[in-house]
């Protein structure tokens, strides 16, 4: 059987431990991830791996150097998934972490290797994401303990309910010295599949602007109001939408996107007389997303000013972007070059827990391509032959790193 | 008192009759129009006129012709409003129908004079429009009268309730001869406004079409699809939209509207999968109208084509254009102008009983100017001097139909 397939059995194993029953639904702490973590902590201990959960539900292996006192390098990902998602989103790069100790057969490095699995990720229970990289770096504070979910339980019921104790949260605190952070991960996008490629070094996270975007114009009858004396505020959010769409497609990099629209009032026979709609604006160039947005935003006024108009907006999230440590980003590459694939350097336009562990140590991604770039979805997919060259990528970069430290 | 004065004061008083106090919000045969049929039951003896309800609750005042058998004119408009209404859409044009034969001072014409206060236009209550004007001329049927409302009464229910017996509802019907129907109404669009005109004769009603159209593209994350691979359902609609706007504008007297539109998922950080939108195009040709509608969905076709995506649509109302009778029109242009008046023709953007009379009789409306083009709203508001305009054309035209049948 070969290492891609075992792989991708693995998660789809992992896949079967579910809130909802004929589909991947596995919030944080959850009663399944019991089960995700019993799997995962026997094919961690069969690589000679010592396993513990740590306060925030962390589910740890540890490989050790070949020296007590070793720094390690830590390998991760999230366990934790969206409603009704895939079987690979976050949990095949804690997999990808477990085969890249198994594939050391044993061989002891000047490193040891901290395969984690994180017990959050995705933010859905309690609308807070990243709360298992949070903890490890130790940015899990009180008030997030005291975050509740829709039926009032805090995120410190949620650890006391699966057995943990929340007030030894900082004991789930990074010690020691650490080489850095490499997660794999699916690129839930269209990018390498688009480049025929397998895998994608990640260069930086891109930071978001998301913000409501408001036209005020008249509510008026559709019957009755010739076109000319209209102030048509759906007709204006339109050609706005197309500037979005324009002006992005126009810098490199850059994405713009409008997903969200309200009309008011709504009805087929009246003019709209105010739109609310999103938006949301990534880059990895902070200046050059803000910018974006003011850019944005003016050519909003100017639209509502020609058609009489009134335009505002209100800023929701400001999100800066995280670069990824500059030498393991080469050492990736190399990595990648020397298995026998291109060094694709990419960035990434969703965030990661290697945003969070990058605020602590060097971080690097490596981004295996997403079949037709679906994600969050039961269809969500990776390729066995991908999966064999993230390792064969991986293992050389451990290659590497360890040299790097002879 | 001027009579522009007591006019608007009388239509102010009959809102004081309404389900929601502190609104004006008086549904088909609802409580308070026992009110209203009694305040006006008092004006319309007060000139001589004899007063009785319908099956259907239209209020009927006839004023005899100088001789028996002679013929009537039908002059009238509605007395129910929409929610949270005006004082005058409606109601305005049956308190002119009053002030109108008070204006006569009890001189006999040839014909009679009948002023109908219909109980329905607005189809709040049942979504069906017209059902006064349509008992009048014959078309309210036993379908109908079986509809039913949001609480599980029907039309025929709501009939009794009112003390009326649904099963004479034949005796509506308009007997005898007629010489044709003439309707007061608020213009309830901003076109006189924008002219500086008081009045405008209705040449036609436009015809309309609905139809709900929709983009299919493909959802994806808003971060990690770069704007060159992506199929986003609100850009294509935003772009139709503009073009849309941009077609009507070009085609004199069209109106296109899209007032109504949703986007899926909906969510700001997801790129729109599908956007279901209305369309409204309305003109006084039919011809027109369908081309106009034709030509705008191939325009859909094209843009998701081009964008990799695809549009497909569903019509919802075609209903005909309606001519008003072309005599009755040049005499009430005649009449606007012998009154001191231009003479400006103009189409209806909206239904109103007029359509439905027109199956049966020559129909011809008139319009008075809307400040605003505010309607079905409070501020709905009608000008002393207009209300005093409109009724100086009406004796006109009441005078040259006289010579007519001299």
């Amino acid at each position: 059987m070969g290492i891609g397939h075992e792989v991708i059995e693995r998660c789809r194993q992992l896949a079967k431990h579910t809130e909802e029953p004929g589909w991947i639904t596995r919030t944080f702490l959850s009663e399944p991830m019991h089960c995700v973590h019993a799997d995962l902590r026997v094919w961690m201990e069969n690589t000679g791996m010592s396993v513990q959960v740590d306060a925030a539900g962390n589910l740890r292996g540890y490989y050790q150097a070949a020296t007590a006192d070793a720094p390690r390098l830590i390998v991760g990902s999230h366990l934790d998934t969206v409603p009704h998602a895939g079987a690979f989103d976050g949990i095949l790069g804690v997999v990808l972490g477990v085969a890249l100790v198994k594939a050391l057969r044993g061989r002891r490095l000047r490193f040891g290797i901290e395969v984690v699995g994180f017990s959050e990720e995705e933010g859905v229970r309690f609308g807070l994401p990243f709360l298992g990289s949070r903890a490890l770096v130790g940015t899990l504070d009180d008030a997030m303990l005291a975050k509740r979910d829709a039926n009032g339980f805090s995120v410190a019921d949620a650890i006391r309910a699966f057995g943990l104790d929340p007030a030894t949260i900082s004991e789930a605190r990074d010690t020691g010295a650490i080489l850095g952070y490499l997660e794999f991960h699916i690129e839930q996008g269209p990018v390498l599949e688009s480049l025929h490629l397998p895998l994608g070094v990640v260069t930086a996270i891109a930071g978001q602007s998301r913000l409501d975007v408001k036209f005020e114009g008249k509510a008026n009858h559709a019957g009755t109001t010739p076109m000319h004396l209209r102030r048509d505020a759906l007709a204006g959010a339109a050609e706005w939408i197309g500037a979005v769409e324009r002006e992005a497609a126009a810098i490199p990099s850059l994405v713009a996107t409008v997903g969200r629209i309200e009309a008011q009032p709504g009805a087929g026979n009246v003019i709209a007389g105010s739109v609310h709609l999103s938006l949301d604006v990534r880059h990895t160039e902070d200046e050059m997303r803000t910018e974006a947005v003011k850019h944005l935003l003016g050519l909003a006024q100017q639209i509502a000013a020609r058609r009489g108009m009134s335009s505002s907006s209100e800023l929701r999230l400001d999100q800066a972007a995280v670069a990824m440590d500059a030498r393991l980003v080469e050492m990736l590459g190399c990595a990648a070059r020397a298995s026998g694939f291109a060094d694709q350097r990419m960035h990434s336009g969703a965030g990661h827990d290697a945003m969070i562990m990058a605020e602590r140590m060097p971080a690097a991604m490596l981004f295996l391509r997403t079949p037709g770039g679906i994600s969050h979805h039961p269809d969500e997919a990776v390729l066995e032959a991908d999966v064999a060259a993230a390792l064969a990528t991986g293992l050389s970069f451990v290659d590497q790193l360890e040299r790097a430290h002879a």
